[in-house]
């Protein structure tokens, strides 16, 4: 890692990084004209930044901030990790300025950024909860408070403001907060105090922050606050994953969020470092999660207790937690992943994630949020416009307003495609020359995706050939079939002189497929979800007027019908079916057990009834109503 | 009420409630020598007590006494509650003094008491946490120290202690005690300070105090704490049930213990008061419990997040909460209702808890001890010999311990039979004759029990029918059936007047009964479970080597066989039977879901494999092994 000055607006800036393989584009190299994300992030910029910002006064946190520098009277007022939501909001502004420049919010960051900077200690401190409250308190309660988790997202929106503005406003701020960390904290030989984080998150940060400035002692920072974890240093419970030393984790426990910052703040560090012990830590906690702690939306969390992982295959639906937030760490961590690796099955989870665990956080009205996700409800589950915990909605918003940054990454042999959506993207090869590649889609409403090259060059263009299409994808180059190597899950990578005018032509099948469940997760026995293309389906009760969604039963010769509908819900793809209501003849009423008679038929009042399917990610955006992802079948 | 001067040891003192129908026998009326109970009843005394004896000890709880009483050094240590596992071990103790004298236990338990005593201040205060711990925040944290919770503790025990002894050592300290807590809290008109617990017991306990010392001050007192609920005094929240007035409670929500033992109180409030919004409220809240929120077990309490109940039908199995102490709370509160209107319906669930819910809570070996029963685990769930929180280990102990006082009642009409099982009661008649029952019985591993009368005497024996007993009981008097109104769940009166020799003999045949759940419990669905009698039961990996539970059928044609085996867990009648062992032959391995195509056979790989189910109560008591009491069915 060399000293490096520069303002391109990369999620995760592994240009330089030893152990690497891909490099992440600008968040503004790509721009989208789809109909799905880019009508997502024109809201996200017009809607969800504005009333945040407004949020972020009207709760006070901005006022922590004034207390903080002396400016307003009083003490701190909410938790303790309340300045975080302000760094998340500028975050999001940052990419946002990146990708539309915008003069107005230009001069709201920056009057954002000037709170933050007056709040500052001379000695570089930066923590309101601790300097207008009990001040005398800081650096003693490391396990609780999320002192090191608030300084790890002022660096977070540091980096993203210096890369996306050029500016150096927040940088300072951060940096000087950095180095003040790094004074203080670490081993006790070396005159500092021992410690780390309660919550995880200034890992990735501090190593971000190391690649943006060149200095290597915030990756060293990274690397001694991960390596003393299982010392007790953090409270010494599962719950913050201090009860063992990270490299001797085998499963994913504790509270979601934390472990899931943490393994993308590894994820970093291996970037850095190539510490092997570090990756195969990091594949042993990703296998754990994908074969045993994941709901089929890729959610990740499955305990209200703890905000935490369950067991092996403990996957309630209704009581799901899994936190908007645990998937976004699940996008960062599986981002990071494939920047280390380029295996597929990262962008894959990456991509399914976004879908399925992401975006039904966020309402299609933009200003309405989900903290926890089930995947059933009855009704009684809505979205908020902000919570007393408010951690999820501005880091929905920096994630929309950087998606563009996940569609692409380079690397010394060429370009690899990793989302599909409509737009343009402009891409520096390594030899200089620019080329543009223009996806022609409707995904992820189809699977037609047509990629014309704009530029001359030789390099290898890597086609993601995602693992849900199953029934293999089909490829032509200018016209011709390519058939080898069609392996869901992987990368086809196209080596070729590229010019102007050649088009790979991808087309992915989009049947409706039927997904059961291991037999170990007790709540999906007996059941199925739909599923089509890259997105997740569910039932609402708005759709089923009348229908016990309980009794609902799939039959083995169910067909579906995918129907487009250009002004529901957005604009979405819904599937009609039919399936039977097999309402037991049995009155329950009054009755929670009852004794069967094994050599009776059962008596079912049957109907046949027409179902909709919507996409899980839309439910909850009408009237209250019930929801169901996992039905019943024969 | 006026005042009294008993010693009678009944578990609630219904004999001079305007308001209840039954009223108890002493817990030494009934001798039981069963092969049940009365091994249980020995093992209490002669290990449980001991052991838990030494415990209180090893653990601090006695020391924080002593620290209290200024006699030994050092602030309190441990939860804020922890005083209460001494005045529940003090119970359990007396209750034993009732039913067998023994001159080394009654000399521990006064020199106990005499700790306790020493720890009391000169006011009446005695709460050590406060006492040897921050002293100046007495009366100041209602809502979250126990502070009542743990008076309501020394009280009942003091009741208890002078029902079994006739000594007032542990009553006079209770009543002091009760007498400062009257003097302190109440309405602010009075002068007093205004407030509640956050934690119910004393409720009940002073209703208890009133009816021991004829005193109707503590029943004010007690109708005042209820009275105030839902105003915030307690902190304002669902999970201490102060979010709404008591009587405004639709359903069981918040922490489980909790509001079952509010609810016992107001139920002992009810039998002195007759408020009928108290009845009303009451049922509401049976209804509530028994329809939407109760396992199978009787169990009650579905959520580890707050210990709490969960929505309607949110029953998880693996991970059920379902506490030990709130299967005790809902034995003291059906109880209640059973002497308040002497309904079939809170007997039956009284039993029903009493087998498959409290039981559970208690190994065979008598120390050790589940704090937390679940409905299915994987071998990891374990009993262990004590508690940082160790409510449930002396509230089993002081369950066991009184368990003779629940198996008849008195009413003016005659005598109740609630609970059967082989022993001696000698009941002393309204018209000042003593009549002994003998029931003849193997109950609960058999359904033949036999009531011969011992003593003259015109009066009524109302014998309970479960209503587990669906096939309909037989019941011959003196070998004339008795055929008329013979409904499963209800009393069968039986008028006459009796003298020496009559015999009622009751049949409830034992089929072994397959169980479904209503359709809304998610995890149930497609699940049967098998009870007989008054038994849940279940299976064991370690009677199933090899076989995956998961993948176990029951068939349609199941049919099962009862084996005695008297040197098995216990003694105990187990089911044999035989099921179907469908593996999927699909390898799950490295897959949580997976497409399927419904239109092809499932490849199963089959084999019929011989069941044993053992009764829930007794899972765990071997190897750790895996166990269900909910199989998949075809």
């Amino acid at each position: 890692m060399s000293v490096v000055n520069r303002t391109a607006s990369v999620v995760v800036d592994t240009a330089r990084s030893p152990h690497a393989r891909l490099r992440a584009l600008t968040v503004d190299a790509v721009r989208l004209d789809d109909e799905f994300w880019a009508p997502r992030i024109r809201l996200n910029r017009e809607v969800t930044l504005p009333t945040q910002l407004e949020l972020l006064e009207r709760t006070g946190r901005l006022a922590n901030f004034r207390k903080g520098a002396g400016k307003e009277s009083g003490r701190f007022e909410g938790f303790y990790f309340n300045d975080t939501d302000v760094y998340k909001w500028l975050e999001a502004a940052a990419w946002t300025l990146a990708t539309d420049p915008d003069p107005l919010l230009d001069r709201q960051v920056d009057e954002v950024i000037q709170v933050a900077a007056d709040a500052q200690q001379p000695n570089g401190y930066l923590d309101n909860y601790y300097v207008a409250g009990d001040d005398e308190k800081r650096w003693t309660e490391l396990y609780r408070t999320h002192e090191l988790y608030c300084a790890g997202h002022l660096i977070q929106a540091a980096v993203a403001h210096h890369r996306a503005t050029g500016k150096t406003t927040l940088l300072d701020v951060a940096r000087r907060f950095a180095d003040h960390i790094c004074d203080v904290l670490g081993p006790a030989e070396e005159g500092k105090q021992p410690g780390t984080d309660g919550h995880p998150e200034i890992e990735l940060a501090l190593v971000e922050l190391a690649r943006e400035t060149g200095d290597r002692r915030y990756l060293d920072q990274a690397r001694y606050l991960l390596d003393v974890r299982g010392q007790g240093l953090a409270g010494g419970d599962e719950y913050r994953q201090d009860h063992k030393p990270y490299r001797e984790l085998d499963a994913m426990v504790g509270h979601a969020v934390r472990i899931i910052y943490l393994n993308a703040g590894a994820a970093d560090i291996y970037a850095e470092t190539g510490d092997p012990t570090l990756l195969t830590t990091l594949e042993r906690l990703w296998d754990n999660t994908t074969t045993k702690r994941m709901y089929l939306t890729g959610g990740l969390g499955a305990r209200h207790d703890g905000e935490a992982f369950g067991d092996d295959y403990e996957l309630p639906n209704a009581r799901a937690y899994t936190e908007t937030c645990a998937a976004i760490g699940s996008v960062m961590w599986n981002w990071r992943m494939l920047l280390l690796t380029g295996e597929a099955r990262y962008a894959d989870l990456m991509e399914w994630t976004l879908y399925n665990a992401f975006l039904p956080g966020l309402a299609l009205n933009g200003r309405e949020y989900f903290y926890v996700n089930p995947l059933a409800d009855e009704g009684k589950h809505r979205r908020q416009p902000w919570f007393e915990c408010s951690c999820c909605p501005p880091n929905i918003a920096r994630t929309i307003a950087s998606i563009t940054g996940y569609f692409y990454t380079l690397s010394d042999a060429g370009i690899q495609v990793h989302l599909y959506g409509q737009g343009t993207a402009e891409i520096a090869l390594p030899d200089g020359r620019t080329v543009r590649l223009r996806q022609q889609t409707r995904y992820p409403w189809d699977g037609d995706v047509a990629i014309e090259v704009d530029g001359e060059g030789d390099f290898t263009l890597s086609v993601r050939l995602p693992s849900w299409c199953e029934q293999g994808a089909t490829i032509e180059i200018n016209g011709e079939p390519a058939s080898d190597h069609l392996q869901p899950g992987s990368y086809l990578p196209i080596q070729r002189n590229w010019s102007t005018g050649d088009v790979v032509r991808l087309h992915f099948p989009m049947p409706v497929t039927l997904i059961e469940a291991h037999p170990r997760i007790a709540e999906d026995t007996g059941r199925w979800a739909v599923t089509r293309g890259p997105l997740v389906y569910c039932v609402e009760q708005a759709d089923h007027a009348g229908v016990d969604l309980n009794a609902l039963v799939l039959t083995h010769g169910v067909s579906f019908m995918p129907e487009e509908r250009p002004s529901f819900l957005g604009g979405t793809v819904v599937l009609t079916s039919s399936g039977w209501e097999e309402r037991s003849a049995f009155d329950w009423d009054g009755r929670l057990y009852r004794s069967v008679d094994p050599t009776a038929e059962q008596e079912l009042d049957t109907h046949q009834v027409p179902l909709t399917f919507i996409p899980y990610y839309a439910w909850a955006n009408r009237e209250p109503s019930a929801m169901r992802v996992w039905l019943g079948h024969d």
